[in-house]
């Protein structure tokens, strides 16, 4: 039986690339048959990142059937994988996000959860000395998984192992790594194509705060202008978003990759409310602007209070 | 903040020896401040062990407080573990069995989860070179962790890695590897201290199946008539033991460490269901012989069924 690989739900570059690489790494390396597949169509970026390297876009799996073989990579929460994933024969997670509970497995596996700030760095310990016989598509791939986590190393969850090991692979590939990151984050940042709803549930995750269910977004864009010109509609999607989905609230942070800050759009005075707890900030207006933050994982998350 | 390093409920050898491995691995080779502590007395065995290379008992923890810096190895399970865990602030685990769910931290961390048969083995691959420093005394640990957790290579769980690793400790502490292990055992076995209460609970897990919560427990001895004398009592304490515990039912497996088998008591009619629809087994009388039969973690826990 093939073994399916894959990442998170409203797959982004490294939930799109991480899989690529270690079904790679499994198939040569491990003597086993893997295929990398995805839980969604790949974002703007992920989609450039396959096209520059060469690779075809995985199939897309809607959910696993009983008994099937998979490696989860870049996420341990079920609520990002498919609906039926603890009947599926779970061999390997490797992740960098916290331990969410609700994951089990039959018997001991092989869990490797790092606090990297890429899936892709931490495959690239494991591989060992095998690492060096990655194609260059393979490669390439990682370079980008590493820039896009890391937004080009701003991010604070960036570590030096990240960093050091993205300069190797772009050396090693003759790849100019800012102009390649910025062509990355523009692709990113092409959202004209989507709709508000599927703005707002691109890159997403529900979180529980002070009782209440928040659908946490980010945009991260080279190009917020694109975003916040389409604020009013944007808030008005926010209520059928999170009727639809069981939440109280949607929280859109618009990115902006260049300048490191976030813009929270602010719709209600629950989310005026979040923003003067959890930031400090002082809101006047639909809008706040929070300098400095990049991370949902290490700046949001952690300072959610309602 | 010292950070507490502990392992299981009921320590055994590898949850009592490995959280030693590991605080003395944190403080000489990563610089930072940690103590093993225990979460109950350990077993004869354990205290046999920690006797023999020289340790103190570490000190027993009833529960952790909340922001406390701890380390979980030898299970991920919150069951097995402090009530407060989840408000701990846990910095990393390593461990051999099944992800269980429960269990959550506030960020990402360092986790390692290896199908290997023993904690301790996977520390050895952790400290990389060096493991080339380690002290007699915690050489010794390890020596007895792995021969505990694999029955000196007799249980189903061994894996190379773990059997060389042992062979190789011992040629270095000049130890006579089978004496040492008959030794460990013969320790394990001395029982007579322990109320049938006691030997009930000593190595015993809750699992739920087919709607019914057992407490599977096992004893592994090389003088199963020890125990195997006491089963009028033993099964007339279940009753009580599992009340007490929310249990339905008490499952006692008697391992026979050297004839590599174990005697599973039947009080009553769901034990015996329970007997014969898991192992195949044709009971008549109070217990059944299981050939072959050593791991609850890959022989017991995977067949049962009701």
């Amino acid at each position: 039986m093939t073994i399916k690989v894959f990442g998170h739900k409203s797959p982004d570059t490294d939930s799109t690339g991480s899989p690529l690489i270690w079904a790679w790494y499994l198939t040569e390396h491990r003597g086993q048959k893997a295929e990398a597949v995805l839980l969604g169509e790949p974002n703007t970026e992920a989609a450039f990142v396959l096209k520059t390297w060469g690779f075809e876009t995985p199939s897309i799996i809607s959910d696993v059937a009983e008994g099937d073989k998979v490696v989860i990579v870049d996420t341990n929460n079920p609520a990002e994988l498919p609906d039926a994933i603890n009947s599926a024969d779970i061999l390997q997670i490797i992740d960098h996000h916290k331990l969410t509970g609700g994951l089990e497995t039959k018997g001991p596996i092989d869990i490797t959860i790092k606090p990297l700030a890429c899936t892709a760095t931490i495959m690239h310990n494991l591989m060992g000395d095998n690492a060096d016989k990655m194609p260059e598509g393979i490669k390439g791939l990682m370079l980008s998984c590493i820039l896009s986590d890391t937004l080009e190393f701003r991010s604070p969850t960036t570590t030096e192992q990240d960093k050091a090991l993205a300069q190797e692979l772009a050396a090693d590939l003759g790849v100019d790594l800012g102009a390649y990151a910025s062509e990355m984050f523009e692709a990113k940042s092409d959202v004209g194509a989507f709709s508000d709803a599927e703005l707002l549930r691109m890159d997403s995750k529900e979180y529980t705060v002070g009782g209440k269910e928040f659908r946490v977004s980010v945009l991260e864009t080279t190009a917020p202008k694109l975003i916040l010109d389409r604020k009013d509609s944007l808030m008005e999607s926010m209520k059928a978003v999170a009727a639809e989905d069981g939440a109280d609230q949607v929280l859109l942070f618009v990115i902006d990759i260049l300048n490191e800050e976030a813009t929270l759009l602010v719709p209600n005075d629950l989310v005026k409310t979040v923003a003067e707890k959890s930031f400090g900030a002082s809101v006047s207006g639909d809008t706040v602007v929070l300098p400095g933050v990049m991370s949902r994982k290490k700046q949001i998350i952690p300072a959610l209070k309602v």
